[in-house]
């Protein structure tokens, strides 16, 4: 069957290729990784007839829909939501389920915030409707802002005020005397994921914790405010799970295996992400009285926020009484799954997916990601509907229960975790999406291919590619070195914040993340706020760049799913690794260095000298000398990747220039070993303290929550100066580099003359 | 009389030895340069008895009747302050005289701020009395705030914000399509120096300038506001002058010439430091509302201050109706002048100044520093009284009219230029004190000298040296390289901003200027609030560092006064004017890499492609590359002052290790040589386009205004890429080194054992 569907691809070519307006993108030269000869031109033809059917009408009259009222997980209109992409799919003739799973999700019943000293004042907890914004009134069915999986609590005491509240805030709190124990502490939102904030606060001894959107990162210090502009108004707030996703992400009560009905759950007591002291996120207009109110030393001068007034640290006299309870319920999630099935290795899925959940209307966060990936999902059926079948299996995911924790990917992950480890080529997730600039994070072992992808994709604003247009921003912002010697662009690498995490960190599965950002900033985030009226003023009025992620996405998930051999590279792979290692040793060099020179200085009594007696300013605690660690191990190891890596770009190139082919069996066997690469990227202890976390070159930071740790096992070690941990790390670390490097070998071999 | 009064010094010094308190400084032991053997202790000893003669009850007394009422020029209490200075001086056995200039000092008449458009606002432009301040309440003699030398006019336009109102922001407007050509502007304090803004307005096009004193620089950004803490409060407003200064400072109607009765003065209309438009500095309070109305594209981020808004550019709506009037008046500046004679080389001047007049009370600046020039001159007058007399003359000066140009120090310069270049040694200045930490500035052939000083002085707060304490606090605020390669702290070249300009860099005679700092900050500014309260509650209570700037500034004079030899050192001069050399060189190699880089970008079009096609942003200008320049003579010219340097210091060494003396004629040869190797840095042409400014090493920026542009002529032609310019400045700057290093080789000639 093959020959005439690609004979019928080539003959509706001819008619489609002239319906494509004027202006949009040349097809590229350049030959595509995994296509070799003519299968080039045939997958750009393919990728023309998929650009044709997206429609920017699409986008918006679905977003329209989905952000009508709100849908956070549990919801009326969330079940209705599910329901109807899962309907759209089914239209599209994808082979549909909505898998559901009961998960652990409260909701406010109590929230209370008052000042009870020297003055009094009341928190208003509101954001209020406006006549601008149509869906700002649905009071009904909005959830008021709360940090979900707070605990439960009633406290009163006097309040600190800790800056970003990471645990480089509370040192410089300790050298000027100021101890957080059984006060409450506010913190302002950035400088780490908010769920850092009160897990340090209670590490601390700290009782309660509030976290406000302060206007000089998050209102009118960046710009005007709703509805005058994007930014975030006085009253607006943030919502925001904080529960301790960098121990595991996912409905807390079911760690490590999907929240079926008759899944085996923690005690409410006994789950150990939730938080340990109670959380509430509040406004600028709520925190302003409050920080005013604050006595203590002046706050130092990277600390100062944008609010009218002089920071200070506190404690007290400004005392405080919070009081937050929730309801504790199980809520049903649904994830919408959608297959395409491959005509020829079935078996390997290529995951792509979006989640559906909001906040609450959630126009950008995740409605505007989630329409651009039904948008794929239609002009893929579309193109089923022709006669094509990709060569893989195509699986499009629309996941509920993001926001509270990554929830309904995290239990689809863990529960389908031994056919996904078996059959995931890689996953493909975007989120909210923005207008300017393609942001590309993920898998270096497909930084080649993205880059690939992002050369012939058009920028709809400048009619050059995205790669290009980026290359441009870079440039013009004063980089001086900027592509890899590769040419490519760096990707970056993932943390967490989105719906990859399962499958990249959890189940070593190839993951990318795109989106379009960098000329649409704003302050809707997780806000009543961030709706359909909001998103098509300010983010991308037109959906031209929802239409550019879908054509950038589609042509990832299109060139996966046929690729006559996926096109992993491990050149890029071992550069960055590389780089990373470099960054460690540096990191302990500078950590010897400065400790040396700290603890020569408190020997020397400058600490002392140079303080003002006038204010308590304590010298640091003097650390014990930093040791040379043997990266030797990683070194050597790294020696060993980059020949295989060498290798197998050679071969890989031989073959295609030598025009051979492998056999399907050959192929479907390359591809195997290829896209579990990054599984031997993991190791079944996981990283130390969180087993859930099993991939040894990139995590969630521990102390800084959805930024990236590289190489985690090894830096967080050296950071938290646990030496004999970090030296048992690299020897890990090097293994897994090993470990990569044997499996690269091992599809190598298939690729030379001589075969296996 | 030269032994006798030995004798009786170490007579005296048994019982004055015994009565200094325990924790005063040990005399420190290294020897001091200039007083061979056992003049070191005799030295030492004399410098006991000086620092017995410092009584902080007295810097008390006198601040609070200096500061009792506004003492600005031409006020009925500015002369009263003068007359009581020189009445101090004469009873403490000083030849003290008032000399007495006639300088134009503009006070207003009308000063009118209203917003016209888009809604009506009048400012206030008060600073109000406050019951916590007892000299705010002052009114009939208080100057209110304004800027002298602004002209008058009366105009009407909209308003632009323009950040710091310095060249780059310009340019960062006119990318955005933003032209002030006909507009007023609001600038903020900070950037520059204040009277750069209407100059640079003035340049653009703009037809008035309102400078405003932002909140995050100056004001509940920095801490609390006063009364409750000592930074500006909303309604606070920063007077001070925005004549021309870079141009030559001093009265505007004669320069080059002592603004005497009889001189010969410009015609108003033709004075060339006035403004060419009207400008008014407002109060945080005033400028909110005018910040607010502005419209167009939000300010870029680091354009944005503490005001609780968000920050436009415009053009408009705000219309602003600006009109300002003055009284064009001559007054007269009181200058107080009291000498000591010395004992053998009284033609050999050692100049000592502070200046006496304030913006209005000055309690901080400038009569912190008055009084300690004053403690100064009575502990001196009284050792005089015991028999001791200074081997070279000491000049003791208060200035009058520093606050609006410098003006009483430059025409007694200007008026005395011949006799000045003839026999001054140094001036050593002070002007406002603060508490914490010693800032050393000046000429580098004393850097060597000061640095000894800074050993010898006692931090009153640590009982370790004020050098110490320096050292501690740069090494705990994280500087890894510090000291220079002899051991000393590098000292800061001197720009302008008080009265050492007309010394150093008209008259050529090496200056130092010196102060404490650091933990004293505040906001009483040129304000009414800089108070006798406001100093004494939040600068310096107990006025310790008053007493600790005496012992420095003291022992200055005295070491310079007394030295057998003067402590002139060439190799820190040689060292720092080869970083200069390496600065200047590394700046045309940037700018010549940045231009390059810059020229591709705009030929590929890349500033296009990185701009949000929704905002106007336009690429920068191309620029023509910067061209090599051959700085070889420069290098050739160091190599030989290096040489001189050291075998200048070589020689010296040896003369004392030699237990050598030259005679008295040959000693005030020497020192004649080398006190005038000062004159040796000056070329009689002066910087391009500012003839009054004769100093080819040190000057204030033309664009900085008070900032130092070290190297002028060439770094200035750099600057502003024009290389022809800057190759004669390379030619002129090599001839400078030149000259310096053949008055070294002839100062080391007399220090040889042959002879010259």
């Amino acid at each position: 069957m093959r020959l005439p569907l690609r004979a019928a691809t080539l003959i509706l070519l001819g008619v489609l290729v002239v319906t494509i307006p004027i202006g949009h993108p040349r097809a590229a030269e350049g030959p595509i990784t995994g296509f070799p000869g003519a299968q080039t031109d045939v997958q750009r033809e393919l990728e023309a007839r998929f650009d044709a059917g997206l429609n920017p009408d699409d986008l918006r009259t679905w977003m329209e829909h989905l952000s009508s009222r709100p849908h956070h997980v549990g919801s009326p209109f969330g079940r209705e939501v599910a329901e109807f992409i899962a309907e759209r799919f089914r239209e599209w003739g994808y082979e549909t389920a909505v898998e559901t799973y009961q998960v652990l999700f409260p909701t406010p019943r109590v929230r209370r915030l008052e000042m009870v000293a020297p003055t009094r004042f009341t928190a208003a907890l509101e954001e209020p409707s406006l006549s601008e914004d149509r869906t700002s009134d649905q009071k009904d069915e909005q959830l008021p802002s709360y940090n979900a999986y707070s605990i439960d609590g009633d406290v009163t005491g006097e309040l600190v005020y800790v800056n970003y509240g990471v645990p480089a805030d509370y040192e410089e709190l300790e050298r000027r005397g100021i101890d957080v124990a059984g006060k409450i502490v506010i913190a302002r939102y950035g400088g780490s994921w908010r769920g850092i904030k009160p897990k340090v606060a209670a590490e601390r001894g700290a009782i309660g914790c509030l976290i406000y959107s302060d206007p000089r990162d998050d209102g009118y210090g960046r710009g005007d405010v709703y509805p005058d502009g994007p930014y975030r108004r006085a009253d607006g707030a943030q919502r925001g799970s904080v529960a301790d996703m960098p121990l595991f992400p996912g409905d807390p009560l079911t760690p490590n295996v999907g929240a079926t009905e008759a899944a085996v759950r923690l005690d409410l007591d006994e789950a150990p992400t939730l938080t340990k002291i109670p959380v509430l996120p509040i406004s600028y207009a709520d925190a302003e009285p409050l920080l005013a109110a604050l006595g203590g030393p002046v706050a130092p001068g990277n600390w100062r926020g944008g609010l009218p007034l002089t920071y200070h640290l506190g404690p007290g006299p400004a005392q405080v009484h919070l009081e937050v309870a929730f309801n504790w319920d199980l809520e049903p999630a649904y994830n919408v799954i959608a297959r395409l099935e491959g005509r020829e290795r079935a078996d390997q899925w290529v995951l792509r997916g979006n989640h559906h959940d909001a906040w609450v209307n959630g126009a950008a966060d995740p409605i505007s990601g989630m329409v651009v990936l039904m948008a794929e999902a239609k002009a893929i059926g579309a193109l089923a509907r022709t006669g094509w079948r990709p060569r893989r299996t195509i699986v499009f995911t629309a996941w509920d229960a993001e926001e509270p924790g990554l929830i309904g990917s995290t239990e689809w992950g863990e529960h389908h975790a031994d056919e996904l480890r078996e059959r995931a080529v890689a996953y493909i997730n975007t989120d909210g999406n923005g207008r300017g600039f393609l942001n590309m994070s993920g898998s270096h072992t497909l930084q080649r291919f993205i880059n690939e992808v992002a050369r012939d994709v058009t920028d709809p604003q400048t009619g050059v590619s995205v790669f290009d247009r980026r290359h441009a921003r870079r440039l013009a912002n004063g980089a001086t070195e900027d592509l890899a010697a590769t040419g490519d662009h760096r990707i970056n690498a993932l943390g967490s914040g989105s719906d990859y995490t399962p499958f990249l960190q959890h189940l070593g599965i190839a993951s990318l993340n795109l989106g379009f950002g960098g000329e649409s900033g704003g302050g809707s985030y997780h806000s009543i706020f961030d709706s359909f009226d909001h998103y098509t003023r300010f983010i991308d009025p037109t959906f031209e760049y929802g239409i550019a992620l879908a054509q950038t996405a589609g042509r990832a998930v299109l060139r996966l799913a046929d690729a006559e051999l996926l096109p992993w590279d491990f050149t890029a792979f071992e550069a960055t690794v590389g780089r990373y290692a470099d960054e460690v040793i540096a990191l302990t060099d500078d950590m010897r260095e400065e400790t040396e020179r700290q603890n020569r200085l408190l020997h020397d009594g400058r600490f002392e000298l140079a303080a003002d007696p006038t204010k308590t300013y304590a010298p640091p605690d003097a650390e014990d000398p930093v040791p040379h660690l043997n990266f030797a191990p990683v070194r050597n190891a790294l020696v060993g990747l980059a020949a295989s890596a060498q290798a197998h770009d050679v071969a890989r190139r031989a073959l295609v220039a030598g025009g051979d082919r492998l056999s399907t069996d050959q192929a479907r066997e390359v591809d195997k070993i290829l896209f579990r690469t990054e599984r031997a990227m993991t190791h079944p202890d996981g990283l130390p303290g969180r087993s859930w976390f099993v991939h040894q070159i990139y995590a969630p930071g521990f102390y800084t929550g959805y930024g990236v740790k590289t190489l985690p096992g090894v830096r967080e070690a050296i950071e938290e100066r646990a030496w004999e941990e970090a030296q048992r790390q690299i020897a890990r670390l090097a293994d897994t580099i090993r470990q990569v490097a044997s499996e690269v070998d091992r599809a190598t071999q298939f690729l030379e003359p001589a075969g296996p």
